[in-house]
C-alpha cells in the first residue's frame, strides 16, 4: 500500500480550493498516517483562469467532469460541483460505473438519488462517501455509520443550517427583526440573494433525509418531510420563549415512533440550559439518541472552505486506508422502505401565540376550545405587547385592541392542537393565524 | 468475509456484562452492517458464579485471562479487567504477541504502557483499539484518529471525569459544599469510597495523555501533566464565578505552544454561555481545535455499562470490517518525543480569590504586587462574604475582619501570577493561601 491514492477533483469553488489547500499543507501528515501519499492527478472546473490561491502545477486539466470521472489515471473521483441532477449526477454515475471511488459533498444529489447511487457503488465494489454533505466538518456520518453500529438510534436531530442559526441567534441577542438580520446575513455572505432554500428549511431537510436513512437503515425519503422555515418567527416569539425559559432553533428531527418515522424541519423551542441552546451563530450541532451510547451531541462549523475540506479529506483517507463501507451502513437490499408517521399523531408540548381581540369572553372561548380537544395547558399569559399598536399586530378591522396570548401546553397530539386552533380561528376570536411552535423534549 | 469474528472477553464487570448484553440485543444488526457475525467464543472473570443478567450458554469459560488471550479459537481479545499493570498488562501483551487483535477500555494501562503496546501491536500486524478508554460512549478516538487526519490539532480539552462534573454541577445548582455533595455522590455510586483518583484529577490526566498523543502525534507522557483536583473549590468561588459570568469545570487541556506541549488538569473558569458550560452532571465533553475542521465539541455519557459497551463494540466492528490502524494514528517510529512546555510560561487570564485582612492599605498592597509583575486587572471586587465570620474564613489570629477580594486578570503568564501571589502572602496581607483558577479562552 505505498502506491499513492490518485484523485480527480471536479469543481474548484470554495470547497474544491479548500481541499487543494489542505492537501498542500498536510500532505506529509496524511502520508504518515496512511503509509501512502494522496495525489491530485487531474481537476475540472468551469473556469480555468481564476486565482484560487493554490498551485495547480503538475495537475492535468480536464474540461469535461464526466470525462474526468472515468479517467484511467485516477482511483477516486471527488465531486464538488453541486446540484441534484445534471453534470454532478452524470459524473458520479460515470465514476462509479468505471469502478472509481467517489467522495461528494453534494447533499441535494444524495437526498434525491442516494439510494440508486449507493446501489451502483455496491455493484462496482467502490465507496460512495459523503461526510461533507451533512454538517460540514462535524464527523456525524462516520459516527452514525461506524461508531454506532452496535446501537438502535431512536432519534437524530440537529441544527443543520448555519444561516438559520445565525439569523435566530442575532434576532435573540440583538432584538432585531427577521428581515433586518436576513439583510445583514446576505451582506456578509451567510445567506444567498434568494434565501428560501436556507430559511425555508429545505437545506436542513436534505441533510435530515441522509441522517434518517443512516439512523434507521431505511431508504432515503427526502420527499416525506414536514418542512417549516423560520420566516414566521418574530420578536414576540423570541421574547416570550425567553421568558418561558426557552430558545428558538430551527431543528431537523428524525424520530422513530410506533406508527412510523417522523421527519420534520421546523422552528423549535429548546430549554435555555440545554447544550443545543448554547449552539449559536453559524455553528451546527447534531444530537443522536441511541439505545446503548445514550445521548450524544456533536458541535462544530457546518460550512466553510476549511471545515468542509476537512470532512472531504476524512472520506478520502478512509478510502486510501482501504476502508470501503456500504454508503448507508447496510447493503442497499437491506434498507427498509420508509414508513412515514402521521404528523397528526406527533406527541409533544406546544407553544402557541394568539393575537386575540381584547374583549370579554375571548380567553374563555380560547380555553374552552383547548379543553374540547383535551389539550391541557401548562401556562397561559395574556398581555398587550409593549409598544405595539393595533396596526402592527395585524389587520383587525377596527374590532378593538389586541392582546398577545401566549400558551404552553402539556404533551398532546398535533391533531388536537390543529383542531383547537382551527376552531378558535373559526370563532373569530383572533386577528391573525395563530403562531404554533413545537417544543422538543431533549 | 462471512466467517464470524471470534471474541474472547476477559473481565465481566459492568462493562463486560454490558458488552454481552449489547451483543445479545444487536447481533443481527451488527451482522447486517458487517456482512459477518461477531461471536463470543470464551470469557474469563474472577467469579464464575454470579448472575450478570446475560446468558453465557455455549460460551467457554477460561479461568486464566492470560491463557484466554492466546486461545486458538479467538481472533480478538477484549480486555476489560482494568489496572495499569498485573494481569491486564500480561494478558494484552500475550494477545498481541499471539497476533490477536486487542480492544481495551483500560486507560490506566495505556497511559503507562501505551507506546510499548502499540509497538507490539504493529510488530504483530494487529489492532489495539481503545475507544472506550476515553469519554465512554463519545467517539473521540475515532474522530481524532480518523476524521481529523487532514488537520493539525492545536488544542484538545474536555470534561473527562463524570464524578467531578457531577459534584461541580450540584455545588453550582444547589449551593452545597464539596464535602456534602461528595458524600451524596458516593452514596449514589458516582464516586468511589476513596475518591482521590477522580476528584484529584488523576483519572482525567490518564485520559488526557491519550488524547494528547493522538492530537500531536507524540509519545504518551502521562507523567508530564500538571494536575490539580477540585477539592479546593468552595461556594465562594462558585458564586463569584457565577457573578462574573463563568462556570467552574474540571478540564483536562492539552495544547501546543511555542515552547512545547502543555498538559494540564485543573478547575477552570469557562464562560457561562459557552457550549461546554452547559455540559452538566455526569456527562462528558471533548473539544478539539483543529486548523481545518475548526472547533469541534463532542458531548455524551462518559461512563456506564451501556455507553462503554457501545464504544467497545465500535472498536470491534472496525476490526471485523478489516480496518486496522496504528493505535496512535501514525507508526510508533514516527511518534515524536514529548516536549513539555513550562507551565510558568502558560499565558491566560486568571481568577484569584484572596482572604485579605480588612485593614487600610491592604488593597493598595495587593494591587501594587500585581503591578510589579505587570499583571493587569480586568476586575477587582472586595466584599465581606455574606454571613461569614472570621473563623469560617480561615485562621486569622484575631487580626481583624476578613474581606473576600476577587480579582480577574487580563492575559498574563502563570509565572507572573505566582510571583505576585507569593509576594502578597509574604507581605502578610492574606489569611490563607490565595485561590487561583485559570480561565480558559474558548
Amino acid at each position: 500500500m505505498t502506491e499513492p491514492l490518485k484523485l480527480g477533483i471536479a469543481g474548484l469553488g470554495t470547497v474544491g480550493a479548500g481541499l487543494l489547500h489542505l492537501l498542500e499543507v498536510h500532505n506529509a501528515r496524511v502520508a504518515d498516517h496512511l503509509g501512502r501519499p494522496v495525489k491530485v492527478m487531474a481537476v475540472s472546473a468551469r473556469t480555468r483562469q481564476k486565482d484560487r490561491g493554490v498551485s495547480l502545477a503538475g495537475v492535468r486539466w480536464v474540461d469535461d467532469p464526466v470525462k474526468l470521472a472515468t479517467d484511467p489515471a485516477i482511483d477516486l473521483f471527488v465531486e464538488l460541483i453541486g446540484g441534484e441532477d445534471g453534470v454532478a449526477k452524470k459524473a458520479v454515475e460515470a465514476a462509479l460505473g468505471a469502478k472509481k471511488h467517489v467522495v461528494t459533498a453534494n447533499k441535494a444529489l444524495l437526498a434525491k438519488h442516494g439510494f440508486e447511487l449507493a446501489k451502483l457503488a455496491e455493484k462496482n465494489g467502490v465507496a460512495l462517501n459523503f461526510e461533507a454533505a451533512v454538517a460540514g466538518g462535524i464527523p456525524v456520518i462516520k459516527t452514525m455509520r461506524e461508531a454506532l453500529v452496535g446501537n438502535q438510534v431512536k432519534r437524530v436531530y440537529g441544527i443543520l443550517n448555519g444561516t438559520c442559526n445565525y439569523i435566530l441567534t442575532k434576532m435573540q441577542d440583538e432584538k432585531r427583526s427577521f428581515a433586518d438580520v436576513l439583510k445583514e446575513a446576505q451582506a456578509k455572505g451567510y445567506a444567498e440573494a434568494d434565501p428560501t432554500f436556507d430559511v425555508g428549511g429545505f437545506d436542513t431537510a436534505h441533510k435530515l433525509s441522509l441522517l434518517a436513512a443512516l439512523a434507521f437503515n431505511t431508504k432515503i425519503a427526502a420527499d416525506q418531510i414536514h418542512i417549516e422555515g423560520i420566516q414566521s418567527i418574530n420578536q414576540l416569539d423570541i421574547e416570550a420563549a425567553n421568558e418561558l425559559g426557552y430558545r428558538i432553533k430551527l431543528l431537523g428531527v428524525a424520530q422513530m415512533t410506533d406508527s412510523g418515522i417522523e421527519q420534520r424541519v421546523h422552528p423549535t423551542l429548546v430549554p435555555k440550559d440545554s447544550a443545543i441552546a448554547g449552539v449559536s451563530g453559524v455553528t451546527n450541532a447534531v444530537a443522536i439518541d441511541a439505545d446503548f451510547a445514550g445521548s450524544l451531541m456533536l458541535v462544530g462549523p457546518g460550512a466553510g472552505a476549511k471545515a468542509t475540506a476537512s470532512a472531504v479529506m476524512s472520506d478520502i483517507v478512509d478510502i486510501a486506508a482501504g476502508f470501503v463501507l456500504h454508503p448507508f451502513g447496510v447493503v442497499t437490499s437491506k434498507l427498509k422502505p420508509f414508513k412515514r408517521a402521521k404528523l397528526g399523531q406527533h406527541t409533544g408540548a406546544y407553544y402557541l401565540r394568539l393575537a386575540a381581540y381584547d374583549r370579554p369572553g375571548v380567553m374563555a372561548a380560547i380555553t374552552r376550545r383547548m379543553a374540547e380537544r383535551e389539550v391541557s395547558l401548562e401556562s397561559i399569559v395574556q398581555r398587550r405587547p409593549r409598544g405595539t399598536t393595533i396596526g402592527q399586530m395585524g389587520s383587525n378591522g377596527g374590532q378593538g385592541l389586541l392582546a398577545n396570548v401566549v400558551i404552553v401546553t402539556h404533551d398532546t397530539t398535533e391533531e388536537s392542537i390543529r383542531k383547537a386552533l382551527d376552531a378558535i380561528e373559526a370563532d373569530g376570536k383572533v386577528a391573525e393565524k395563530p403562531q404554533m411552535i413545537r417544543i422538543e423534549q431533549l
